[in-house]
């Protein structure tokens, strides 16, 4: 019945994005339920409705329901004597942790509030983070939030993060700074893999209250302490001093602001530093990918942080964030892709006035 | 960035099935928001950002989030100079009925409870029907659950229903019934239909209380009155005895059943009748469709019978519901398809003993 053609045709397309949440927790159950698991671990030969039915103790209805909507997406194929197979698609789904991640990501904390899309575009705020709990955004509620939400939040947040790339870490201590300035600098991962990384390093986190009091907790006591120094503010509110220091640090910390939030904390930095400062920023960019599975994903990405996260920021393409950085009075020296998980990274200065 | 090739392979694929349910999200709101109406209208033209900004009092950060989502899910194609049109796909979502039938019954009837599937296959309930309202199964709420689930409901529902096909009245009154007994026959609406079409049929319908006040409602003080008999019972719980008749109907009807209640209605219905008596069940078929887009479509809906609906029906394939039948003590004496919506017909008899 399927053939690749007929596969993917508009009115196929159309269909299958009007039932994608059908086919969504058809594949999330699945997984669950140990389907997947049980035909990965039949190979070839594969198993039939009567067999999973014994080995998983689900109903053939229940069975049925699934595998028949699974072999109409592609993660399941049957055989002649109709035994169903996973496709490559379907071990995506069972093995691979990425989409493990981003699975459990949608289901625990965007879901229900995907809901509130429109609103949250016409009223500029997230208005699906009620669903999980009333806060202003995602940020203030992470400590707050039910486990399950927490621990996906977390698991996703920390996939996608350079916190601990060897590739990054080699590129800034390439140029040897003494003293760095990461800003939203968050639990303080970063910090500590530099100082691990390079003997000498002095660090200044610089994040919101909730953010260094994590980062304090991580590191006060380790061997690290004495390198580690704080500021402790919102930086669209106030604007402290920052102190002098050979590079500055911005790893998707941007991602979190409006264009014009992004223009203000991009000029504080450049009146903060002097014309030898390197300044770095790592993005992940929805066009400069090199899959179209992950320019995909990154773009769905912007849809958490309208319903979920703050309402008005979203992944920047590679012109935008260019032309950000130009009109915000820094330049840039070089740019480096792919660097860490499919991030671009900026390395800029202040323009000489 | 997007060929077909890359477009379709399994690492897309599976991030395609774990961000669903945001592409569905990020389609109805582009449709509801006005912005595929506005795409169409540009035509080959197409629109550009600021653009739709200016026409729809949309933000550009809105649009951004939307467009960028919607170019790689193949929704609307960008130009060389950064305007947006839609693509075949995005016409569907725009302008075809049934596309949009699809969507408001998966957004306001499912969108909820489909969380609950997991649960709802391991008890053998529609466990996401407490979403809409606390009723043991969809029929009994339907009249009271709000407005919009309702009216997206009965759309769906009337979309697929067969009861103004012409070409089925024509095949059901080629054998020139006097006297036809429709079983589930909802809120009458066939039946009329049948007086309509013929000067002669005298009608009963079955089917629950709630259903045949609906139907009474609709035919009392119509010219077709006194041509309609009406039997209120629950077939699942009382076998009342039908009157003789030259045709039994079974439309949409079975696919509201397990596999051991649509045996146990069969059977009962084979001791009602006699040698003479033609039996005519239809059904949408999941594996008996002329395009993989319906069979999908037909499959999709099985998971809301089990989420929402009863929690033990879905929709039959071809081979399953002939052993049913057969099992049941009738035999197939022709089977059309295609009729109706993509419907097929099963023409039955009783077995001679």
């Amino acid at each position: 019945m399927r053939d690749s053609d007929d596969y993917f045709n508009p009115r196929f397309e159309a269909q299958k994005i009007a039932f994608a949440p059908v086919v969504f927790h058809v594949a999330l159950s699945l997984r669950n339920l140990g389907v997947l698991d049980a035909l990965r671990k039949s190979r070839k030969l594969g198993l039939s409705i009567p067999q999973l039915k014994r080995q998983l103790q689900i109903s053939e209805y229940g069975l049925s329901v699934l595998l028949e909507l699974a072999l109409l997406t592609g993660i399941v194929e049957q055989k002649e004597d109709a035994h169903f197979i996973l496709t490559e698609t379907g071990k995506y789904i069972e093995l691979d942790p990425l989409t493990k991640v981003n699975f459990d990501f949608i289901n625990d904390i965007c879901y229900k509030g995907l809901a509130h899309l429109e609103e949250s575009i016409l009223k500029s705020k997230p208005e699906g983070l009620k669903e999980l709990g009333h806060w202003e955004t995602i940020y203030q509620g992470l400590s707050e939030m039910n486990q399950q939400a927490q621990k996906s939040w977390l698991a996703f947040d920390h996939y996608y993060s350079t916190d601990s790339s060897p590739e990054l870490l080699q590129f800034l201590f390439s140029s040897a700074p003494k003293t760095l300035v990461d800003i939203g600098g968050n639990d303080g991962r970063f910090a500590l893999n530099c100082c691990k990384h390079n003997p000498e390093v002095q660090i200044t986190i610089v994040d919101l209250p909730g953010q260094i009091q994590m980062a304090k907790s991580r590191i006060e006591g380790s061997p690290y302490d004495s390198r580690i120094e704080y500021i402790s503010m919102d930086i669209l509110k106030e604007n402290k001093p920052l102190p002098k220091a050979d590079a500055v640090w911005m790893s998707q910390f941007l991602d979190c602001f409006s264009e014009s939030e992004v223009r203000d904390i991009l000029k504080y930095v450049g009146r903060q530093i002097d014309l030898n400062t390197n300044v770095y920023i790592i993005e992940t960019l929805w066009d400069q990918q090199e899959h179209p599975a992950s320019s995909f994903s990154v773009a769905a990405t912007s849809v958490y942080f309208t319903t979920m996260a703050n309402g008005n920021s979203k992944m920047f393409s590679a012109k935008k964030l260019r032309a950000l950085i130009n009109e915000s009075g820094l330049q840039i020296i070089d740019e480096v892709f792919p660097i860490g998980m499919s991030h671009t990274l900026f390395h800029c200065k202040v323009k000489p006035v």
